[in-house]
């Protein structure tokens, strides 16, 4: 008979809002949540018994009712309360994954309100907590983050066989869209947790300052920059993850115009959509172990 | 036999980035630009005959090739400059249409760096330029830009027929991701353009303002409340066109859980995707003509 | 004071499945209802008054109601329900106009089951419904209709400027997204309508075996022949409108590998994203006014 | 320092489309390609040396050479050719992973044309080959196909707690979108390989009956169905992993209009977007181990 392998189940994207009113001034929470349960349920696979599930209905229900009973500090700790819940209230439950995507809002610049927003850049903040009953994984993140250095990136020195036909390049612009996660060293109760809003912010602005000051040979080189920024800034990482696609931009022929591309007073490029390099890799502590998986996944 | 009606061509979504460097200090324009041509083009539909078809191939080619040789001092400009071109050096050419969508970057901050950026918001600028050889038209405006007002929003008041269920709202949270076009006065070769760019930034304020500062009592009343300012605030704009989704935030029953979700500590809502009200208008001046098409497009 | 211009407002993009047992046998109607409606809408926007507003959520209900109390016999004769109800049932209601989206299933090939489905084709027939009080607006149509010659289809003989670079092909792929509406001559309630199943079944028909049969050597010219087609063949339609982008297939430049690319044994195209050129033109019969709208609008 | 983890990089989404004659009767295959490769790679992380990258660049050139020189049999076996090709003559190059999409066409009916095509289906078939210079892994499968059950699905017994509202359901709509990848036994050259083409059309059918045939207590017990059929059926695969998001289908609340909406004439079901229940298991043969990830990725 087939076997049942891993298998998790659970109510995804959630869109949960809150409000909360200080005086005039109010603040705003807009998450996306998505659970994912597993443990002993074998049962349901083979004969459809449900005896063991907790319908994702309901998982849904308790995102909402959390999110008004323990409030929503942040991303990571609302997935730590729903985490605990589902594996300390249901016997048969006994891994719980919860990921969580996060929308900025900024106030609108005006004085007459205080309660007036517009949704705030590209990028998307992410979280995933994970816990087995006695231990944590929190892995945190951001995606679509789109940057771009105009110079300072070459790349030359390459591997030349039969089908290599790119010129070297000394001076190219560099651009990505970058999505990382990165893992923190807390996994323990008895420990105290970051300051998960504190952490995403700092690790943010590095991320961003590595890609800008680092005078860049490869793609590969400046993701190491990134990563090894982060290790050696934030104590409470321990791992991160890149995939960073190459936005290419190529240089525009304009000599069949009579015109130069490549003067002082201004480049043209084409801003390709497809294919793109692909760049991902691992950076993380010395003696501490991988486990954020190869292929980033989105929600 | 049937008859040829109104018919277009050109290249779409031609990506053009320009980086201009001004020392150690770099500067970005990013566009996506769409070109439509149309005039004698009955042959080319009847028989096939290209004999008075400019190929969208070399349409793609002027834009980059105008990057370099005019420039892009604002969307507009560069637009205007693309539409004569067309218009003016081609006989068989009548009219020329170029859309252009913008996308900003902001300067990531860091102080050893003057060539580094981030994509900056959600928003894209967008416009469009039209000319017939003799007449201008110019349409800027927005889209994507997402906005919420917590409070001072209200629904009441409205027509109940056999189908009616919705209960009224004394208090309820107003969002939308607003479209806006504005069309501007200027139409003339021999008058002064406006400062496209201060245009714009003003334009958006005031848009932004309203939306903020208007005690709502409709979606319609908050679009009106827009479009006046906009035409009140700014003399070169007779005509704005909005099309506005009502992004729905439904407070959660948590009653099924013993929670009371309207007290002043937090309210937890569901942010709904489909079905959306969709409220679209235009706002003018006394005494001009509106002219933007009631269906927004996208480039 | 600035001044109301075109108003419309409703629900959009109601989600309606409605499910029919003939016995065992199953059948699914699956549609994308949106509702727009203007008319003595003045005050809501100037003073936030909703006297004369049926709110969209009432027009949603509305939907799924007559689902039920009407049927769903094709998105036509829903959308004509529709329109009537809302124009002759609220005096404030002047104009309505319901733009529908229909999904296809087809059965899966089971004999064990009559009420098993999958999902059919990419494209998606549309339609919109205006209705003013007097006369009807009946426009049909499909989009994300993707087809493809690989033969007989030519492009030379046009216009060179000092821009132009692109070499004269004699045998070139001719691929296209179709978007294609067609208005019917149907307006008046005392004569009979369309099959309107069947008329899309035979257009469908017609625009493809037009595609497939044209040797091309424009694509305007194969728009043409596509709409011509469905003129001659299909006298209920009186206009039909076509957005066409052509999406280019780029023969590969393989020499630089020691490898022809256009023997008969096999000739590798790279698929492009963007730019892409865009065709569009009306196709109508003599002596009938065009009144599809330049730019096609999705939903 | 920090350390250099697992790494891999290469082109993405490559668009290749290949068009063979044979005669008048012309053939299609259309297909997405991303290359990844992973080996001797720290040098060009810690100091930008490129002196062991094969550019990104070189592996889409070497995508499209292939297409001419070893032609596009299957996906599978043009992945094979790919990943053989990076691994045995790269040196430093340890790993090859090729991921393809394949979109499919079929013929426009018309007696007059052998080289017209229409797009087919909405989902898209996929494969990702892995060769470490010994060992192979192919994993095949396909995503977003739409599949319902009208009837013979039912959902009760489940836990309840302090957060169920849901009411059992004894006759409800069962509709998913399926993604699913089967794993195959084959990993040695001194193998045959299995047929792909027909594999993949066998494997789709039995998962479609398999979904239709069941009489369904939970959506996991489907996907047990599915996947045990497939591995009871097919020899040739020894894992099978599907994520299943429900697409839930809600019968709509008539009674405030006094319609009944469950009597036979015909149900009306709101089809909802978020949130949804996901459902993701693995189904194996007895003794082979999973390797499928939990998380499936898009190309």
């Amino acid at each position: 008979m087939p076997i049942l392998g891993q298998n998790q189940y659970g109510k995804a994207e959630n869109r949960v809002v809150k409000i909360t009113r200080d005086g005039a001034t109010h603040h705003i929470k807009d998450l996306n949540v998505s659970v994912s349960l597993s443990g002993d349920m074998d049962e349901v696979h083979y004969s459809g018994s449900n005896a063991n599930v907790l319908p994702t209905d309901t998982t849904k229900n308790t995102v909402y009712a959390f999110a008004k009973e323990h409030g929503i500090e942040s991303a990571e700790q609302f997935g730590i309360h729903l985490a605990r819940h589902f594996v300390t209230s249901q016997e048969p439950i006994h891994r719980a994954r919860i990921r969580i995507e996060e929308y900025a809002w900024e106030r609108i610049d005006t004085p007459e309100s205080r309660h007036s927003f517009v949704r705030q850049g590209q990028e998307t903040r992410c979280t995933q907590i994970t816990f087995d009953g006695s231990s944590w994984e929190v892995v945190s993140g951001l995606k679509d983050l789109v940057v771009m250095n105009t110079t300072d990136s070459e790349f030359w020195g390459y591997v030349k066989d039969r089908y290599t036909t790119l010129p070297e390049a000394r001076d190219r612009i560099l651009a990505t869209e970058v999505s990382a996660r990165w893992r923190f060293g807390w996994s323990d109760d008895a420990k105290e947790t970051p300051d998960w809003d504190d952490s995403y912010a700092q690790t943010r602005k590095h991320l961003l300052q590595a890609f800008a000051e680092t005078y860049s040979l490869s793609l590969q080189q400046t993701l190491y920059a990134m990563g090894s920024r982060i290790i050696d800034r934030r104590e409470e990482i321990d791992e991160t993850r890149f995939s960073l696609p190459n936005k290419h931009h190529f240089l525009v022929d304009l000599a069949p115009f009579g015109l130069e591309n490549d003067t002082p007073d201004g480049a043209v490029y084409f801003a390709a959509d497809r294919p793109y390099g692909l760049i991902e890799a691992t950076v993380l502590r010395d003696g501490c172990e991988a486990k954020i998986p190869a292929d980033l996944t989105h929600l």
